[in-house]
């Protein structure tokens, strides 16, 4: 049952992801690659407002530093 | 009488928490594992706002550094 | 006279404290525990506001890197 | 010359210290012992506005991170 | 399929990206170096407002704690 | 003429400075006393707005976390 | 390709470069130093404002914290 969040990190990748950051922005893409530090690498990725896309990337490195939260797709 | 915070969120695997984070935005799910840093993992996670879920996730791994309190639920 | 924060914290278990959040949110409750990052548990924790109380919880770990104060109960 | 910062709290114990924070609070109160990080213990503590006491506190831990300055009565 | 977020930057080199900011801010340019602390190094560096250029610098570093997102151009 | 940042704190020792905080504060008072963390012990202090004292203070320790700029009186 | 950083601002003592910090200050002045924390020394600084010099400092010391980003004129 005690499932650490790294480890959940690391069974998502290849998996579409949801991140929400500090202010408030969300970012969502296939989760690629992760660090300790939680730092993160989405390919295909987007920005959402609303459950709407308002921005295409393609590769997408984000600081974990501004993480707030990682939901990996159902 | 002297409980560590550790101990606390480790008898509480399993078990329905309230996540409170930086900013003001609540989280409620079965805590699924966490760890040092106090990083979380939840199950059948939804935001919370006056009590209500307004937002649902799967998994939601949620960064040590946002969270402002854990509160299991008695 | 030279008494260390942890100190004061040790000998406040068992005792109703309230505690100052960042942003401003105090909590009241019995510590029951705490860690070296000024980690806290509260027992029959409650949120207050003006004195008054707002919202109970049972059990509350709140992370020492929100905490601003701690007043043991006189 | 070369007054190191932790040689003032430490000279101030058992005086009456003026402590700013973060976000503009004041106390006021005995400084009963400090630590490394800054961490403090008023005794007879008091929130300051404009110069009032606006609230008090019995004994009150202050945790160094939200800690501005610190000013040693004369 | 694990790539981790270094390693991204590194065959980034040479590329143009763009540098997302804490407080919204964005800066576009060829990454010319990073550390490990993410520190960055953009030459021929601009920051853009709603896709448009609106000042240009030539080197800018740029501290890796301020940094939320990278993402090298496709 | 690389001239490190401590260095210059050091033969500051004794001459008035001139201290920008987070959040706009600024401080004005003889260096007396620093260490690494760049926590400052400053004599005679005073808050300044608008180049104008608006507060007095004996000694004042100011925590380096808070510090944004110090500029010694040339 | 690959420049560190460190090795930018290295290259910069003595050059005159544009100090932007959290905030949103900038800074300009002569680079006279620096360490690993990204700690400035600027001797010769001013503070901008749109371009315009709005405040004369002699030397002064930027702490790393504080600053987003570091440019050397071209």
């Amino acid at each position: 049952m005690a499932e650490r969040p790294l480890d959940v990190l690391n069974r998502s990748l290849g998996v579409q992801v949801l991140v929400g950051l500090k202010g408030g922005k969300e970012f969502r893409g296939k989760l690629a690659g992760f660090d300790m530090h939680v730092n993160l690498v989405l390919e295909e990725a987007e920005e959402i407002q609303g459950g709407e896309s308002v921005r295409r990337f393609g590769t997408l490195v984000i600081r974990g530093d501004s993480v707030v939260y990682i939901s990996p797709a159902g």
